[in-house]
């Protein structure tokens, strides 16, 4: 009986506990939806620092701004982590001109981390695929001296997937084209604004088996207007100049770090984020300025509350994701090396616009996941369901979870993100204050779940 | 009885042929509604001449291309009409880069008729004016040394009204801001497409009393970041670099004419058209790439009916429409030259892009507005309605309708037309087969009405 009774009170004191929970994640939402710092910070972001290319100049006064940033928001805790890579440098307007038989100019850019054509620009035939996979599946020398033209469309989804399908074409294009004896190579942009003459970059890999030959893409418009021209029958000349080079030397960028530190197991880890360097052609509002604005509002917001969270939220602004997750890797490989990734209690990154999020998806002990429906409940008026158990953490936190801590993606609609990623109009007009509201009350309500629950 | 048995005979023969010819011109409109001559003419343009700013070499380019395509399409005399010009020449892309307090790049395009700043670019700080009028009322002095900044807003309309509001600060900011000392003008972009990183062009005029500065348009994007950076209280300077100059000389093109020579009345004429010309950033598909094609089509239509019509129906591609109507204004002063004014049935310029028509507006003496009864039935299924008399014969019948020749306006829906005006983003995609379609059956109407009218 008197242990009956000790059961009936503890569960009584927990069931307690557990609606107090709910409804500290309830007022913390709905204070989110209200907060307007998240736009606040990004306005700032892409006014005052703007493009910030991985080693650039503007890439260290973005650095500058984060600090300064996570001050004046509260964070209690901010420094930096160092993170190496080889920069790349655009060193001016690439440009496609066809020679013959119709001239005119073609609008491109050139992919990040191609090599440039050098004051020799390369004036060849093109030859069109349709596919990567009709590519990689040419004759050796198919394209000897050409060049190679990937006339891949990329599909609109929710989910972004249609990205995935394309964009093996501008990551492994250049050396596929290579590979068959190509010159160069010209891409359809990897992106969904069928009518605009603003090309999308992105980075490109090299194979080290292949010589390397410079890469662009063309607008959408552009490569419809090529593809006309290839469709009279007469051979399509152009002549191609990529402006671009790869520094000599690593380059040494940092991770900015802020924390809002925790009052009870403060070792512990609620580490989100998004990455601070941009592609240099847009101002980088939608990639990923909005993941670092709404994950240092909701940080902040989550500070500002009278009850402090138990354990430490981390807010991490990572280095150079756009050129190959250098950042992520560097902040997995540090956690690793202090025998910290155990302190992760969870990760997850922003790195997809600004649409609302729809899916949280996580990647956690197959037992944890019934203790979640708090957090769940909490998400539902936001509209966000529950995904499956596959989460990875997104660019910069996989690493994280290539090493077993705990991760999770909050899915946002990109329906309409591949307009404008890597390009010059990603830009502040894309984003909508109120989907910028829903992503930080969700970052909020998830931060602040996984910095307190038992 | 007699007499009055003559006028039943008359009146019922008459009654007769003209609900024929209404027959004729329902046909006509249906037929050209599922025509598609008008679509292919127009990619065959875009794709195969592209841009042609006038006194280039794609203008040559398309002057023989007009010349091959009328014969083509069953015009029985195709000839041309001298123009000359002075021809302005874009040298390069234009930058603008802000140098403190926020360094980034700005998105630029130079205005047609500029000068360029030469090797030396102009760095000043900028002085912001809300309209050409606030900056026309300013104090003598009061932008000495600085770049003006015109951020005046355009507002989208059906009948382009916001345009003729607008483009003052085009057309006349240069010599505004010269006058009260500035180095260099840039101006948010005349156009309506708010979320765009693509600068709309335009041409400018000098006024010979003032210093001719560097004029160059930001895009609407960059127009808004600039604002952003002004209200942050400290001075903006910024680098300029305008890469454009007016050749030596007098330039000479043509307007390119081809005629479906009428059957009983053949000097009289019934004159549509478009202009040739195109400005260099698109491939000039909705200006004037749609006004050339569809009226070409709606006359070659004409042409290959059984019954040929009674006037010349004569299309009229003109030069040079773009900096200062100088095809419009050749035409006109030919046919007075020529005393052929009163041989002009009526006079019609397509030129605003490829929107549907909604109403007829035309410049008649008034008492034979009662007589087109039958135009307005067979264009009433188009939801074309009838407009006011005053109408103007657009830019280029401009000039005749000042000498007196009939004129008229088929008014186009231009609620997008100003997404994409000027830009680089005029090109093909724009352009909606159906909408094209929809401008050929009325044109077709429109010319065949008053080639047979008694």
């Amino acid at each position: 009986m008197c242990k009956t009774l000790l059961s009936i009170v503890i569960l009584a004191a927990f069931g307690a506990h557990a609606a107090r929970a709910e409804q500290d994640l309830a007022s913390l939402r709905e204070l989110a939806l209200k907060d307007q710092r998240a736009y606040a910070v990004l306005e700032s972001l892409t006014t005052e620092v703007g493009p910030r290319l991985a080693g650039s100049a503007a890439d260290k006064a973005a650095v500058a701004w984060a600090q300064a940033k996570m001050k004046a928001l509260g964070f209690d805790k901010v420094y930096t982590e160092k993170v190496s890579y080889p920069a790349w440098v655009r060193d001016g307007a690439s440009s496609a001109e066809v020679i013959s038989p119709f001239p005119q100019n073609l609008t491109i850019a050139a992919l990040g981390g191609s090599v440039g054509t050098g004051k020799d620009d390369v004036t060849a035939q093109v030859v069109s695929f349709d596919s990567f996979d009709a590519l990689s599946k040419a004759a050796a020398g198919s394209a000897a001296g050409k060049i190679v033209f990937i006339n891949q469309k990329m599909a609109r989804s929710r989910d972004g997937s249609g990205y995935g399908a394309a964009v093996t074409a501008r990551v492994a294009g250049a050396s596929a084209a290579a590979k068959i004896g190509a010159k160069a190579l010209l891409i359809r942009s990897i992106g969904t604004d069928a009518g605009s003459r603003t090309p999308h970059t992105g980075v490109l890999r090299y194979d080290a088996a292949q010589p390397r030959i410079p890469a662009a893409a063309l607008s959408y418009v552009d490569a419809d207007l090529l593809a006309r021209m290839l469709t009279r029958g007469k051979p399509v000349t152009l002549r191609l100049q990529v402006l671009a080079s790869v520094r000599a030397g690593e380059y040494s960028g940092v991770n900015v770090i802020g924390e809002i530190t925790g009052s009870t197991l403060p070792k512990e880890i609620v580490a989100i984020g998004g990455h601070l360097d941009s592609w240099d052609l847009g101002t980088g509002a939608i990639d990923d300025g909005a993941g670092v604005a709404m994950t240092m509002a909701a940080a902040s917001l989550i500070g500002e509350q009278k009850t402090p969270p138990k354990r430490t939220i981390r807010v991490v602004l990572f280095a150079n994701e756009e050129q190959g997750v250098y950042g992520g890797k560097a902040y997995a490989a540090a956690r690793k090396a202090a025998d910290e990734v155990k302190l992760q209690v969870i990760a997850a990154e922003s790195d997809f616009g600004s649409g609302r999020v729809y899916q949280l998806a996580t990647k956690l002990p197959e037992a944890q996941l019934a203790s979640l429906a708090p957090l769940f409940d909490a998400l539902k008026p936001l509209g966000i369901t529950q995904g499956d158990n596959k989460g990875s953490g997104s660019a910069d936190f996989g690493p994280m979870g290539e090493l077993g801590a705990p991760v999770a993606d909050l899915k946002q609609d990109g329906t309409e993100y591949f307009d404008f990623h890597h390009t010059a109009n990603d830009t502040l007009d894309k984003v909508k204050p109120e989907d910028l509201a829903q992503n930080v009350a969700a970052w909020a309500v998830f931060a602040r779940f996984f910095a307190d629950r038992d």
